[in-house]
């Protein structure tokens, strides 16, 4: 007589870290150089420079008690600033400081926001492919998560079917992009298009709907792509953000929740952000890493990097024959399971000696994800590893 | 149409930061050192030495990917066996680190120890005094509080009042020793009690009846006095800790919560905990702090410093004719409003530039918390108010 799903939740396997796990076991039996594991989405780029800079200088120059001492709940009044800062210059306007609300990271920043606006008998929706702890957050929020596929390997959603699966109950939208795991951009096309059918669906139901913009991977974007700031496209717009990628900070637990002036109420919904967080027990956000933001919000990853070891893996396995997305941002290549099931493909890799997550539960059946936020030299040893594995998909073995 | 009850809550004045803004307001008009602002539980002492050198020694020594990068949900291993080797010593036996999840700090521990274990239905009590925000982190777990209220002034529970506040909902008992507000250490003879009174209760209702400790002023203790092992009184008891208080770093957010390995059905209420975690958006505790804690929780605050304080307050005002329970730990003293209404003697306080925070939040009407984790010298400029205020309240004006 615990709570049952909390245990089911803390008893299910998660595929990725079984994966891993697996990776370390082949490693001690063949060796390291002879694994070639993409299964993880950690960012393998340090922080830059600065970041770990920032962190002695204020170590030096800072009093003890105020650098480690609790900051205000909503957030220190410089990191709000540097954000508000970054999201106006995206916004093309001015964001104050006073709509920002600095979180744990992104998984924070979305259970949040969730929780903020989720009343009993939501439901939310998700664009597929989706990052599959979508489902856990919106339960937490005591709603229902609902599915709308992708169109075609664009990985665009299906318009059609998001309108479809639109009801009275539905109070939010989630998109994700650059999306984990297709690495696709939702284009202003698109975001115009889901503006459109969120307003009329507003309008026909008498109630707000908000989009959840989860938006980690914002700055790993290639070949000049950018993402757009989507509260210019539909007012009722929630930002969560993350540093873990842009930063290179995952474990550090470090983002925020940005609540629009455009927002309907903004007040209000502010103040539910804010509620929803002090509900689950988050006091403020790490003071050190607030104060790292304050100063190094500007900072970007190197990702010509990830965008070099991008084009090698997508033009090798293209030519090899699979059918893959292009990825226009993340550290992901979403590769088509040859035979349709993406287990037995993947069960087939680690033959091999590779390994990447079955997209199954990403909510798009017949697909891989393939995590390229690793080294070059290790894509450039898999190489033969994944002819081979093509030979034996296409017949030519 | 959004979360009403988030609404309120991230509305709701909390009274301890409104009072610390007004003393800001008269520090403004009547300059810093006419203004005694004993409103803020915020530690005054700063980390211990070994804590900023071990933060420098990391960020020389270690990778970055790996300082700042994920660890694994429950925690990294070194720190899971570092607070496992401390609570080890304090049980008097072996305490396993896999017993050890890492949290996001004490709050983030209560949301998830309750949430681990409530059921649609439960209650959970408390004893009173407590800190107000147990309120909210019960409700986040969809459970109902309920108050026992304090024997006497020694802050130790109505025996009597805990035996009839139980009955087939309850699920927990919430513990806060020592005590926040009242800075009583629950005795054990007092946890013996409510141990037989628990074990009596679980063997009537049938069902598991836990104790959630909530210690994160452990090592806040005077005159050698000692904070028990509680599960060695009880066998279901979940430890939330908190490092915000021992090594002064309240704003790092980092804690934990243990189940040991008394615990029935031990690996099920730990993946309850893990899961609950997960659920609410807590992927990991801060990375670099777990190593810190890795490596400095044998660290202790300069304890003499708070004593010091505290020897000088109780004195004081106990020779003014205050009536104050005598703090055996933590930083607060707990004080009797001389005329029955905390509110209105804060009011009269404020005259005098006093500033502290009225009980009746805390679950006890009619006492006032001062929190003295201040300078001493602030303290010593206070004197002369508050014997202003005790003539004033003892007709002596």
């Amino acid at each position: 007589m615990i709570a049952e799903n909390m245990v089911q939740l803390g008893q299910c396997k998660q595929i990725i870290r079984e994966i891993a796990a697996y990776a370390g076991e082949r490693r001690a039996v063949v060796g390291a150089d002879n694994v070639f594991d993409f299964s993880i989405g950690n960012p393998s780029l340090p922080a830059p420079p600065r970041v770990n800079a920032t962190i002695r200088r204020l170590l030096d120059e800072m009093d003890s008690v105020a650098l480690h001492g609790y900051t205000a709940a909503v957030g220190d009044n410089r990191a709000r600033a540097a954000v508000a800062a970054r999201e106006s210059e995206r916004a093309g306007h001015a964001i104050p400081p006073d709509c920002v609300y600095m979180t744990c990271g992104a998984a924070a920043s979305l259970t949040i926001a969730m929780k903020a606006i989720a009343c009993p008998g939501d439901r939310m929706l998700v664009l597929a492919p989706f990052f599959p702890e979508y489902k856990v957050f919106v339960e937490n929020a005591g709603a229902e998560l609902g599915v709308v596929p992708p169109a075609d390997l664009s990985m665009q959603p299906d318009l059609g079917a998001l309108e479809a699966a639109i009801d009275e109950r539905v109070k939010a939208v989630i998109i994700n992009s650059p999306n984990n795991p297709s690495g696709a951009i939702l284009t202003e096309q698109t975001l115009t298009a889901v503006g459109d059918i969120l307003r009329a669906a507003r309008e026909k139901y008498g109630h707000e709907i908000f989009i959840i913009s989860d938006e980690p991977y914002r700055e790993l974007v290639y070949d000049g792509k950018t993402v757009p700031f989507v509260p210019n496209f539909y007012d009722d717009t929630l930002i969560c953000y993350s540093y873990s990628k842009s930063l290179s900070l995952p474990g550090e637990r470090i983002g925020y929740v940005l609540v629009p002036p455009s927002v309907r109420d903004h007040d209000r919904v502010f103040a539910a952000v804010y509620g929803a967080g002090r509900s689950q027990g988050y006091v403020c956000a790490p003071s050190l890493m607030q104060y790292v933001v304050a100063e190094c919000s500007q900072e970007r990853p190197d990702v010509a990097g990830y965008d070099g070891n991008r084009r090698l893996l997508y033009t090798a396995l293209t030519e090899m024959g699979f059918e893959c997305v292009r990825p226009d941002g993340a550290f992901y290549l979403f590769v088509k399971a040859p035979g349709g099931s993406a287990a037995a493909f993947c069960e087939r890799a680690k033959k091999y000696e590779l390994m990447f997550v079955p997209a199954d539960s990403f909510g798009v059946e017949g697909y891989v994800r393939i995590a390229y936020c690793t080294t070059e030299a290790m894509i450039r040893r898999s190489l033969p590893a994944f002819q081979k594995l093509a030979d034996e998909c296409f017949g030519r073995a």
